[in-house]
Formats: C-alpha cells, structure tokens, sequence
C-alpha cells in the first residue's frame, strides 16, 4: 500500500491571458496565411491564462538554446526546493525519511540533474535513489507515480519525493509558424510541483492499489520533440486525438480488474488534460458524468497543459474537495511514445 | 534473485588509434601553449583505440545540434534494435516475455526515447513500462541494473531489457580549448549494449543480490554538462579523482552486509572505467590485487570510456572468462552528481 500525499505546486510568477497570447502573435505574424483559423482554435483550447517563467517579450525574441539552459538552471534549482520542503512537511515526514527522488523535466536539461541538487539542498540521506525521467513529456508524472509506488512496494518504509518541473515557455519558438505550434504556444504553461509517496497509508490521500502501463504501436509521431540548435521543437500530429479509444479498454480493464466496477461508477478521477479534446474524449469514451473531470478542466483553463506536473494540480484540487474515505478513483496521463499511465486507488482521509 | 545475463555490446564502424587523435588535435590547434601536456596527458588514458559513429574528418567540423541530433537518432535506432535482439536471445527469452524497457543514454536526446523505437520494432508487449534515463551519465547503466533489479524483485516474471547507447563523438566539441576538453575528446568512446536482467535464476549470469546507491554531497561540479546552442559540452572538475575514497567503504560495508567479506575477497569486480586513475584508486582504496580489475582495463583500452555501456562491456569479458557457479562479484559505477551505483552477487554457470 502506497500513498500519495498532498502536493505543492507553486507557479512562476509572469502570468498570460489568452487574450494577451493572441495578441501576442497576432503582433507577429499577422500576415500568416493561417492566422483567423489559428485564433479559433487557440480560443477553442479553454485554456484562460498560463503561467511563465520570464515575460511573453522577453521569450518572444529567442535568446538561444544556451542562455535559455542557464534560465532553466536557475529558475529550476530555486523553485524546486520550495516545492519539495512543503511537499515533504505536508506527508508528515523529515527529510531524512526519503529514499528515491524522482525528477521529472522534458523542458530543459541539466546533467547532474535536479535530482542532485535536491540532494545538496534538502540534505537528503546520501543513500537516495536519484531517478530522474526527462523523455516522458506528459506522462512522467503519472509514470513517476507508478515507478514510485513499485520501489514503495518493496519496503514499507522506501518514501519518494517526485518533483516534477515544466518551463514550456523556454521550448516556445516564435520563428515556428506551423500551426501546430501556434497552438502549443498557447496551450503549454510553466509550473512545479513536488509530492511525497508514502510507503505506506499513515498520512491522508491517495492509496495506490494498482497501476498499469499501455503503449499504442507506431505511434511515435503523435507527439515529439525535434532536437536542434534552438533547444527543443514540439510537434503534434493531430492522429493522438483518436487515442483514448485504444486507451479507453486499458483503463476499463485495470478499474474491473482491481474493483469490480467501471469506470463510470469511479468517485473520481485525476487525469492529465492533454487538451479540451481529450478530455472530451474521456467522459465519451469512459461514458463519465461531464463534472467528473471539472478539476481536470480547471486546471487546464487556469494554467494550460503543465505536461508532467497536471497530474499533481489536479491531486491538489482533489485534497481541496475533500474526498470521502473509501472514494475509488482512477489516475491516469498521456504523452509520447504514444504512452498512457494509469493508476486506480481509494482515498483515505 | 534476479540475474543479468550475457550482454551483447555493438561498436560502431569507424575506428581511431589514440596516435591519431593525437595528430588530430595538434592539426586544430597545434599552437595551443597546453597542448604538449595534454599530449602526455592523453598519452596517460591508457586507452588505444575508439570507436566513432563518424570518421574524425567529419565530426571535425560542428556541423550543429540540430544535424547531430539526425545522425544520433538514425544510428541509435539502426544499432539499438540488433543489440537488443541478440540480448533477448541471450536470456533464453521472447520479446513478449519482456515486461520493461530501460534505455541509458546521454549523448543524444529524443522524445519519445528509444524506448518507443524498441517496443515497436521488437514488438515488445503494449504494458511494456518504459523508463529512459538521460541524465545519470556514466553511471547510468549502474542505475538501469539495480532500477531492473528492484522492479524483478516485485514479480518472478517482471524481465527487463536494458539498451545503453553512448554516441559520444557527437559531443566533441572541436572549438572547445581547454585543458579537460583535450582529454575528453580523446578519452569517451561509442557503443551501444543490449542486456537482459531475468526476474529469475533460469539462466546464467550474474545473480544480484543486494544493491546500494550512494550520492557525495556538494559534488554537482565535478561531472556535468553545459547545455548550448551546439549541445552538450562535458566538464571535468580533477576534484573527482578523489572521490573514491568516499564511496570505496560504502563498497565494503554493502560487500560486508552481503557475504560477510572484504572486497578484496571478492571473486571478481565489474568496474566502470571512469579512466586510468579511477581504477588506479578502486584497486588502491579496496586494496584489490591489481590484475582483479583488468577487464575494466582492456575495455578503457579498447573502446575508451564508454560512459553507460562500460558496465556491459565489463560484464560480457566476464562472460568470456567462464567464472565458477558461486563465485562472488561487485559491480559499480560512477557519474555526475558525485554520485555512485553497486551490487553484489554470485556467478551461476
């Protein structure tokens, strides 16, 4: 038994409307063929606002893959201890407590990693783990999870800190004029978050009882990154909207297999909101009551897809609803390969 | 208990003697005033020769992140397949019997990882767990053993394929001209290795027994990369040469807790080569008689370090030398962070 406790997740502190982000390229490619229809789609995103690293002027002149690892480093080492502290007080637990850090980041990278330094900074015993995930784009978070509640599986007292950090911001590149990337600039937003998995249930949260890992064949264009001099291009093919069918009887399976029931009689659910589309897809797929995913939806509009870190936005509004103990739910996140992670669990309060 | 089985370990085509690295670095910059005490300095690596993905004349010439990041997918997805095949075969298992896939590699970086590329060209089960680690350096493949090692000892059937792929050469950075960049560029070596840790002691190999992780603190500087328009560029801090007085007596009290016995005991030692002076102070730390180390030797020799794949490059000549059935052996390995990776175990034939 595992459990994941109350995150922290903390936003930098710039802050974008959508309607500033339109705007914003409108300023600068209003003469892009492509432009109204873009506009459209960025408005059909409900995504509201999005929280960034350095202002929307200074990221809109790519400064160059190097100075933007420097903004990385420093804004990741100084944001990722906060998390972490609060996230180990909040599970009831010391520092020297934790066994495995995992460290989750396809925004920027760093050798050593974050897990290094939260280490150094924490005091963490010399005997951690370091797992640090960086190619798992939107579902690290849920895949630190699960690989978390496995190492927990061995020992009841191996307790992970999972620290998960996304600067979409420092991948935005204002001289892609595809419209793929029109709308992940405008979908993408930057945030951390750091969360402690007991290994055991002596804290209030979530009790993994039992997860699964579902990888869709030739599927690996879906969602991708093409490395270059400018740091990372994201790229999209629409083709993933169609994946929650395949994922769909995945998740079914594992909810049958572990409760007895569908997933529709779930209490309820933390799903990464890869987009407005896969949400949709969900409640249809999973034929869920629309207000089950409301915290999904929310943290979408509030902050944009956060990649690794939705998952633990959407934890921390479910501690806020305070869930009732017993409540099964099911945790769940998307993203390249094509990979989903899911997770199915009851609360305890 | 679970067991590393015979690795398979792929060079790629071209090839450099240490002579020629040499007459490559004094045609670039042979008015560098350091450049006769690098000489010496590279001289001292003791390694002969290298293998390259690409012939020096071409990697010569930066021909930017964006194209070495194409020349870095293409031959890790041609040579990672092979490798990963004939490992499988190795273990007396099928694809299907694969339960997760670990890919260790910090030369290139591609999202999705390889771990994508070998679920579908191996058809590798779709619950297959995907865990690409990037950012462990050279003590990567370490960190893949004991993370594989872990996820067996939660079920007899949880086998797991293991890819370490190291295109180092497409990290050398020709305009880099300090001290430490001279002997990095002579000293790291491509290769790729494929290796099979079974959830069970069905085949022969290296039984593990126990593992530990160990981090020095305050250590980030003596291993790390900056992240830059022309990608990753190595630094060496010399702090590092001293480090394996810190780790050698968590190596002997993990020895000790095991099997009740010094290092020095031991049957045999699957070292990484972190270079000449590393293994000068393993051998010196743990009071090892010299030639108990010379596998690790020949590698550094042969390939130069491989960062990640050093490991399986060592373990399969211990596969050539045919060990007793219960003979007792320790793995470990170094990288960024400072940080350290070992296990202890037994030979089975």
């Amino acid at each position: 038994m595992s459990t994941l406790c109350q995150p922290n997740v903390l936003f930098p502190q710039y802050k974008i409307t959508q309607e500033q982000m339109i705007e914003h390229l409108e300023n600068l490619h209003g003469d892009h063929p492509r432009m109204s229809l873009a506009k459209r789609m960025i408005q059909n995103t409900e995504v509201n606002s999005r929280h960034l690293v350095l202002p929307i002027d200074e990221l809109s002149v790519h400064t160059g893959f190097t100075h933007r690892s420097i903004v990385y480093e420093r804004e990741a080492r100084a944001m990722s201890s906060a998390a972490a502290r609060q996230a180990i007080s909040n599970a009831n637990l010391k520092p020297s407590d934790i066994r495995m850090v995992i460290v989750t980041s396809c925004t920027g990278f760093m050798m050593p990693s974050l897990t290094a330094h939260l280490i150094n900074d924490l005091e963490l015993p010399a005997s951690t783990v370091q797992l640090p995930i960086a190619q798992l784009g939107c579902v690290a978070g849920a895949a630190a999870i699960n690989r978390a509640h496995d190492f927990a599986s061995l020992n009841n007292r191996n307790h992970v800190l999972i620290v998960s950090l996304e600067f979409s911001s420092l991948c935005y590149q204002p001289d892609d004029t595809k419209l793929h990337a029109f709308i992940s600039a405008a979908l993408f937003g930057d945030a951390v978050s750091a969360c402690v998995l007991r290994a055991n249930d002596e804290a209030p949260g979530f009790n993994i009882k039992s997860t699964k890992s579902f990888f869709l064949p030739k599927s690996e264009h879906f969602i991708r990154y093409d490395v270059k001099d400018t740091g990372f291009h994201f790229t999209l093919d629409k083709a993933v909207m169609n994946s929650i069918k395949d994922v769909a009887p995945v998740m079914e399976k594992l909810n049958q297999d572990t409760y007895s029931q569908q997933c529709a009689e779930n209490d309820f659910f933390i799903f990464h909101t890869g987009g407005r589309k896969i949400l949709d897809e969900l409640v249809n797929k999973l034929s869920l009551p629309a207000d089950k995913v409301a915290p999904s939806r929310h943290s979408l509009s509030e902050a944009g897809n956060i990649a690794s870190v939705v998952v633990f936005d959407v934890l921390r509004r479910r501690f806020e609803s305070k869930p009732k103990t017993g409540s099964v739910g099911l945790l769940a996140a998307f993203g390249p390969g094509f990979t989903a992670e899911m997770a199915v669990g009851q609360w305890a309060a």
